[in-house]
């Protein structure tokens, strides 16, 4: 299958959630919440973890016909968190459109993101029974532990990458882990295929967010719709600015150092300064190779299913996150 | 037993949940989040939901030794509920203590009533099975709904009880409900003593709710910690004053709505005023003697379980609601 094609059956999953979507919500009483729940969910988003629940299931043989239950259980989760971080953040803009929390206030927000979470825990357990709920539930608490983790690491001046890694591990990698495990253990799969399932989501989702970093600084405003060096000017440590302060001398570190001590303004002004710094010390270059092995460890994986059809999606998404432009 | 006798069992049985949560919360790794999760547990609380669970689970016959942690999940869906309504609401005292978002400010509240939030379902799904998660997610659904019932009726001048109660069904009623039910269910309860405990709870937590709010107009402050008149004061509309609306004449009715659209300082001052037509309506009356027979409804269904000595306990509990003042 060429990425073309691999492209359009991702699309026509994605059509079939979001039907499955459309039919679970009609439960939803108060036109308001209705309304904010819709916001969360159709406004954008690539139904990435339901998508792997559906294709992991499918590597052990055909799958049950209520995995796409099981499966939109993972995008609310992930739309409840989007929900109360915006919140948190203050977040006005997502997906290019207006956050749920600018235009319904903090309220109605916080109450649909509890709604939201609440109702993919029930969805979970009916279908998916007391195993998707064990890894739901380390999911979700690995999720929460990760942003106290990050507000702590917030306190101190240099992020060491073995604390970005953990931080990464809880707030993206988690869920996406648990959403592929979840996918083959409805299908009865074998502990060892959930395993390798596991490494296969956890290093799909550390290597989403690395190139979700790399595209922060190298990509390409009109199609990314992100202005170029955000993270930088929030004063984000991310993976090639922490490769970059790894390898620097004395001085170049000292630079940067004081840079991210430096107003959001002043970073803003030396944006290609330290663009010019982190590729002298191949801040860049190191990042992609690292998301590179992480695919590649989590491909490697995948050889326990021998010749499965259902192989070839999971590598092709792989090869979508490394060279995606948006 | 008398009620000295009953209300040094229940402290007993508080105790024991209290130590079952302090072990299980062994698991929180984020210093932060535990302290957060900690003051929202163990600052007060009358554990009157797990103490429920386990109460109901004991009407079948001796209780499973894990019913201590199943009913431990309502104790957290409730605290993890009150931590989000203090963020709502902006709320700075509870229990006569600083709030966790008054100490903390709202974003460690936000997600460690998240943490809550999913760990209770989790706790619930792993001892009580499918079927305590069926009841766990009606009941956090209904909260949200009920909330939500609530903002678009405070849109409306008057309330209608029909809508009063709707709003309690959810706030307060469903989670009770489901913490009995959940407790008969754990030691094989039929479904006709299932429904009884149901009713049981549900009829509890309305009649806690309305004694609430008549302990809102006659508390003593003194014992209440709050001052009298706070919800008319907000322009909070409860039972004593619509039963009062429902009866009012043309004259005093139209007095009453003109204060509820006046200010909070113009009802303070007219509050005697208020206090003098709800009484002289039989507000007051009408309401108590709802609570009276939501109550007598509520023991009349335990009747199915004819002599068994763990009904004492929860009439002692309703007669509890009924005659506190605090």
């Amino acid at each position: 299958m060429n990425n073309t094609h691999l492209l359009a059956s991702f699309k026509e999953k994605a059509a079939v959630i979001n039907a499955v979507m459309e039919a679970d919500l009609a439960i939803v009483e108060s036109p308001l919440l209705a309304e904010i729940i819709r916001h969360a969910i159709f406004q954008g988003g690539k139904r990435i973890r339901p998508l792997l629940t559906l294709l992991a299931a499918s590597l052990v043989g055909p799958e049950p016909a209520d995995t796409a239950r099981l499966a939109i259980s993972f995008e609310y989760l992930h739309a409840a968190s989007l929900l109360h971080d915006d919140v948190i953040d203050h977040a006005t803009l997502r997906r290019g459109a207006k956050t749920a929390n600018t235009i319904w206030g903090m309220e109605p927000v916080i109450l649909a993101g509890d709604y939201l979470h609440a109702h993919a825990m029930a969805l979970a357990s009916e279908v998916g029974g007391p195993t998707a709920m064990a890894l739901i539930g380390r999911a979700t608490a690995a999720m929460v532990e990760s942003e106290f983790l990050q507000m702590h690491n917030a306190q101190e001046s240099i992020l060491s990458e073995e604390n970005y890694f953990s931080v990464l591990m809880g707030k993206t990698a988690a869920l996406i882990a648990a959403a592929c495990e979840a996918g083959i253990a409805h299908n009865q799969g074998s502990s060892e295929q959930r395993k390798a399932l596991r490494t296969y989501g956890t290093n799909l989702g550390l290597a989403f967010q690395i190139v979700d970093d790399l595209l922060d600084y190298l990509g390409d405003p009109a199609k990314t719709g992100k202005a170029v060096g955000n993270d930088f000017q929030e004063g984000k440590m991310t993976l090639p600015l922490i490769k970059a302060l790894e390898r620097a001398d004395a001085l170049d570190r000292e630079a940067l150092i004081a840079l991210l001590k430096a107003t959001p303004q002043e970073r803003t002004s030396k944006l290609a300064f330290a663009h010019g710094i982190i590729e002298k010390y191949q801040g860049f270059a190191l990042a992609r190779t690292q998301a590179e092995s992480l695919l590649a460890e989590a491909l490697a994986g995948l050889a326990i299913f021998g010749e499965a059809a259902a192989k070839e999606p999971l590598a092709g998404l792989a090869h979508y996150v490394l060279t995606r432009d948006k």
